[in-house]
C-alpha cells in the first residue's frame, strides 16, 4: 500500500532520507519535506532532482514548519495526508512531533532520543523520560512509533536482535562505532556540533552486572581489531541503543564505544574544561548573554560542508557474546560504509548516510504493513530479518564475522 | 611639588598603582580613581584602606567615568585638578585618555599601547599608528607623555637603555619575560583574556638586520636559562617594546620572548585554530551576533581572582649584547619577583605588580620634575638611573649578570 511521507528536518541526514523516499518513491506515496527554513527543504529537493533520485514519476513538496509547534505539525501532516512522518529534525522537537502524529494517526519515525535543550545527560534509562511515557497513548490511539531508527540507535539494535535470536541466552552487547574517515580539516563534528559534545559532556552510562554504571567520557578505552578499518581505539560513551537493549536483554552487559583520535579527544577536553561546551549561558563583559555552547557550534564547519571532501570509511557493529547449546559463542554483525560512495549517491558523507538509509527502509516495513504494529517500539523489538535484508539492497549491507569466517548477512 | 594623580581603570594593575600611590601620598597630592564602574573604584579604596596603604591622611576618592569620552575625562581632570594621569584602564582608551590631557595639559601616563578594538596587529611600528601622531601636539601643549612605563613595556625599555649607555655599540636586546608562577587553575590567562589573546593572533614583528622581520606565533622558540627561575622555553613574541626600541636603536636587532608552557600552547592553538580568539562577530544558528573572544574571555577565570593562590616568580629582563672598548659584552638586566609577596603587599598577583608599580614610580618622578619632559616620550628616551633607583625602593630591584657575576643595581 502506498503511504504518504513527510519528512521533518533538513540537514545532512533529511538530505539522505530524501534521496532514499525518491529512490523507493513506487513503494511509498507523495513525498514532502518540512523544516523552519523552507529554503533548505528547497535546496534538498534540487539535490534530488539533479541526480534524478525519483524513481518513477510522483509528487515531492517542500514546506515551512516550526515543528517545536505540534498543532502545527499536526495542520502539516493532515494537509499533506502524510501516512508516516520521519523526523530527523534536531532531537529537540521529538515529543511535539511525535505528540502530532498521536492527534493524526501517522506513524512516527525517529533516529535520536528526545533532548530537552536545557538539561544534558538526564536519568537512565533516557526513553522513560519523554518517549516510553506516550506508550499507552501510542497503543491507545493505534499509533507505530519505531524509536531511534537510524543506524546507531537503529540498525545496531536490530544487529542485537539477530545476534541474540541465534543465541540461548546474551551475556554482553557491545556496540563498536568506528569512523576511519577523514574530512581534511582541521576539526569539525560529524554531525550538529550542539548534538555531537551534549552526547560527551554527561556521564557516561552503561549497563553492566544488572545495574547502571557510570563513567566519565574517556574514562573507559580500549582497542579493537575492526573489518576494513583495522585496530581503533574507541571509548566507553553515553548512546541512545544502551536504554532500550538494556531493557530489552536486562541479563546481558550493554555497552557503547565511539572511536575518537587524540586530536578529537585534546579539543574536546580543552573546550569542556574552559567551559565551552556548557549549555547554561554566560554573560559577557558588554552584558550579552550567549551559550558558549552555540558560538562553538557557530565557528566550527558546517557538518554538511564537509561532504564533498570526506574519504575513508565507517565500520559500525555489534560484538555479542552468549550461550548456544552450552558452549560460548561470539559473534560480530557489521556495516562497513564509504563517505565517498554516500556523497556521489546522496550528496552527504557517510554519516549522515549511514543514520538516513535506515528510517527509509523502516518506512517502507510500516507502508507495506510489516512493521507497521500500531503501538511505541523500540527497534530491537522488531524482527530484524526484514528490514536488514532491505537495507541490503539500499546501500547498507549487513556482514557476519563468527567462528564460521566473515560473510554477508543473506537474510 | 605635590601633584594630584588621577588613574584610570579598576583592575588587577590598577589595584597595585593604587596601593603604590597611597604609600607615596607624600611624594604626591590627592589621589582619585575612576573607571566606567564606580563600585569597582570603591572596592579598590576598601582594600588600599584595609591594608593601611596610605602613608600620610590625604584625598583618596572614586569617580565613575566612560574613558572612551574624551570630555568627560577632560572635566574629572579639572575637576579633580589632577596633574598626572596614570592610565591603566583597557588599551582601546589610550586616545580619548590622552586627548583629555592635551586639552587640559596634565601629564599622561600609560602601560600599554593603543588599540583599536576592530584591529588586530596592525603595521610597524605600531606607535606610529596612534601615539605617535600625537607627539608634536603634545610639546606645543608643553604636554608630558610617557609611553608604555609598566614593567613590559616601560622597565625593561630602562634596562636596555641603561645596558646601552655602558656600551659603545649595541648589537641586539632581547627581552625575555618569563611568569614560573602557577595559578592552581586548570587554565587562566593572567591579565584580560581580550588583550592576552589578542597579543599573540596576529603577526610576530622583530627588528632584526635594520628591518622588520615577521613570523607566526610559536614558530621561533629557545631555551633560557635564567636566574632563580632556571631553564624555560620562550617564543619570539610581538610586543609594544619592540616598536619603540627599534627606532631608538635601529642598528640593533629587538626581540621581544615570552616563556610559554606546552599547556598554554595546546589551549591557545585550539582556540585560534577554531575560530574562538576571532574579534570578527558571529551569528549563532540563533541568529545571534556575537564576539567569539568575548564569549571566551566570559567562561575564562578572572585574572584579578588569580591573586590569591598565585605562588611563584616572575623573571623579566634584557640580554644586551654589543661592543665596549673593541670587544664584545653582554649583559642580563633583569628582576625577580614573587606572586605572594605582591599579593600580601596590594591584593594583587605578580604580573599586575610589575606592570602597576613602575608607573606610580613615573608619576613620582613627573611629579619631582625629573621626567617632567613636557613632551611625549618613550621610555628609553628618559635617564634610567633615577627610575631603577626609585623602583629598587618600591619592591622591583634591579639586579644585573654579566661577565662580573649577579649583582644588584644600586644606582
Amino acid at each position: 500500500m502506498k503511504r504518504n511521507v513527510l519528512i521533518i528536518g533538513a540537514g545532512g541526514v533529511a538530505q539522505v532520507v530524501a534521496h532514499k523516499c525518491a529512490q523507493n518513491n513506487d513503494l511509498l506515496g507523495d513525498l514532502h519535506i518540512a523544516s523552519r527554513t523552507v529554503a533548505k527543504c528547497e535546496a534538498i529537493l534540487a539535490s534530488v532532482n539533479e541526480k534524478g533520485s525519483m524513481k518513477g514519476p510522483g509528487v515531492f513538496e517542500a514546506h515551512a514548519v516550526d515543528a517545536m509547534d505540534s498543532a502545527a505539525v499536526a495542520a502539516l501532516i493532515r494537509e499533506t495526508d502524510a501516512a508516516i512522518v520521519i523526523n530527523v529534525g534536531s532531537a529537540f522537537v521529538n515529543m511535539t512531533v511525535l505528540e502530532a502524529c498521536i492527534e493524526t494517526g501517522a506513524a512516527y519515525l525517529d533516529t535520536a532520543i528526545h533532548e530537552d535543550p536545557a538539561k544534558i545527560c538526564e536519568t537512565p534509562p533516557w526513553y522513560g523520560n519523554y518517549e516510553w511515557k506516550r506508550r499507552e497513548r501510542c497503543a491507545a490511539a493505534g499509533v507505530t512509533a519505531i524509536l531511534g531508527v537510524g543506524f546507531d540507535p537503529g540498525v545496531v539494535n536490530s544487529y542485537a536482535r539477530l545476534a541474540a535470536d541465534g543465541m540461548d541466552s546474551v551475556t554482553s552487547i557491545d556496540i563498536v562505532d568506528i569512523n576511519a574517515g577523514s574530512h581534511g580539516r582541521w576539526f569539525s563534528t560529524n554531525f550538529d556540533p550542539e548534538i555531537n559534545f551534549r552526547e560527551f559532556t554527561g556521564t557516561v552510562y552503561s549497563w553492566q552486572n544488572g545495574a547502571w554504571q557510570s563513567n566519565a567520557m574517556f574514562e573507559v578505552g580500549q582497542e579493537f581489531d575492526l573489518p576494513v578499518v583495522g585496530k581503533q581505539k574507541a571509548y566507553m560513551t553515553g548512546h541512545d541503543e544502551v536504554h532500550s537493549l538494556s531493557a530489552n536483554y536486562p541479563q546481558a552487559d550493554v555497552r557503547f564505544w565511539m572511536g575518537f583520535g587524540d586530536h578529537y579527544i585534546n579539543v574536546f577536553t580543552v573546550l569542556k574544561n574552559l567551559g565551552l561546551l556548557s549549555e547554561q549561558p554566560v554573560t559577557t563583559a558588554e552584558g550579552l548573554e550567549v551559550v558558549p555552547l552555540k558560538v562553538v557550534k557557530a565557528v566550527l564547519p558546517d557538518p554538511a560542508s564537509l561532504a564533498p571532501d570526506y574519504v575513508g570509511k565507517t565500520c559500525i557493529g555489534d560484538i555479542v557474546k552468549g550461550t548456544r547449546d552450552g558452549a560460548e559463542v561470539e559473534t560480530f554483525i557489521y556495516n562497513v560504509a564509504d563517505h565517498k560512495d554516500a556523497f556521489n549517491e546522496t550528496g552527504s558523507q557517510g554519516i549522515s548516510y549511514t543514520a538516513g538509509v535506515p528510517p527509509v527502509a523502516a518506512a517502507i516495513l510500516v507502508a507495506n504493513g510489516t512493521w507497521d504494529v500500531a503501538r511505541m517500539v523500540n527497534v530491537e523489538e522488531l524482527d530484524p530479518k526484514p528490514f536488514l535484508t532491505l537495507l541490503n539492497g539500499m546501500g547498507l549491507p549487513t556482514r557476519i564475522r563468527d567462528a564460521e569466517g566473515d560473510r554477508p548477512f543473506e537474510g
